[in-house]
């Protein structure tokens, strides 16, 4: 997978893929990420990447000509799945969209930052917008971010056993049942005596029964 | 406020709040950010602040003892207002719930990775758990970056007039109106005549049928 991040800050981004799961991804070739600054594809010499919004009101709005010749840039170059826009009035990510994402081959993630990008961007460019919760942020940045980690982690290979994906919350619409380590006794708290029986198949009934408990109690929509 | 965040990689936080609007409400003093590496409050040689499950299965555990030592010395210094674990089954983040947690003074966020911390942890230490998505990363530390990017911009004096989030989407449970910049006709698109008109009470209205006509194609969920 190759993924292609367009934004005015492409310093935010700099720490989350050089740290852990997503490093260890693109170190192994699993996959190739870029991030493109909008600032050189302006012309003039303010390198103005965005402007007042038309009719008036507060919030700055990203310019569509230097996106346009980013993402003409790089479409020159390849052929790419899906261009989209990180946006708080985009389909909400959940574990199905990410695992339907993960399956693409090129993408071009676009940021917005203040009030976003020009309509005209969205309109002429955009294949699929994405939100990543119902909260405004200061930029599409981190949710840029928290996309790629979403979908990085499922492709093969860059997950080993140790942290496999397989028993992972929403996987099957259940949340993660408790999960406890050494020491078995802390401060008079116990692990639950069951996890320290080795009887494996009544372990596994009961983190089923805990899975549907935990989501009957805190996300009954999830079991509709 | 103050928020003091408690993960095994600190490393990955960095850039975001070395960028953009969190770098500057530090810079003004508005808000107080410090990050605890889990791994100073381990013992032993090995630094260990994580474990295999009880009963067996894929993925690693954060231990409850560095973590206890780490919240105890924190509330020795000072109050904290909650201790916040990020995490997929926590209470879904939204605009309200960031809005509330804005209006709080000094908070402890915890990180989870792999699967996620000791059960005790949080029945012995945490007072909120939050999630922000349906989907499952392969860390707490993108989670509490957007928590916090989501919380610090709406603290009195971080965003200015240009930047203001009174017209941000969410905060009318309406998504916002398109917006357009310069130039007003590029490639043949044309900027809506209406918001060149100058007549600012026109404009008004036309963004208000826009935002819900927004809002009714795309999240009529949030008109209920």
């Amino acid at each position: 997978m190759r993924i292609d991040i367009i934004t005015v800050l492409p310093e935010l981004l700099k720490s989350p893929f050089d740290a852990s799961i997503l490093k260890r991804a693109i170190e192994k070739g699993l996959v190739d990420v870029h991030f493109h600054n909008l600032r050189e594809y302006t012309t003039g010499n303010y390198r103005q990447v965005d402007d007042y919004q038309f009719g008036g009101g507060a919030g700055m709005v990203l310019m569509v000509e230097p996106i346009d010749k980013c993402i003409s840039k790089l479409k020159s170059e390849r052929e790419y799945d899906e261009i989209i826009y990180m946006t708080p009035d985009g389909k909400t990510l959940n574990q199905g969209l990410a695992n339907e994402i993960s399956l693409k081959k090129n993408l071009i993630i676009l940021c917005g930052h203040y009030k976003g990008v020009d309509q005209r961007v969205r309109d002429m460019f955009v294949t699929r917008e994405v939100s990543i919760g119902d909260y405004v942020l200061s930029g599409g940045e981190l949710a840029a971010a928290v996309l790629c980690d979403a979908v990085i982690r499922l492709l093969p290979g860059v997950l080993n056993d140790e942290t496999s994906a397989l028993t992972d919350t929403f996987q099957d619409n259940l949340l993660a049942p408790p999960v406890y380590t050494r020491p078995a006794s802390y401060k008079g708290k116990e692990v639950p005596k069951i996890l320290l029986s080795g009887d494996f198949p009544k372990i596994e009934r009961w983190r089923e029964e805990q899975a549907i408990k935990r989501t009957k109690e805190r996300r009954p929509d999830l079991l509709k």
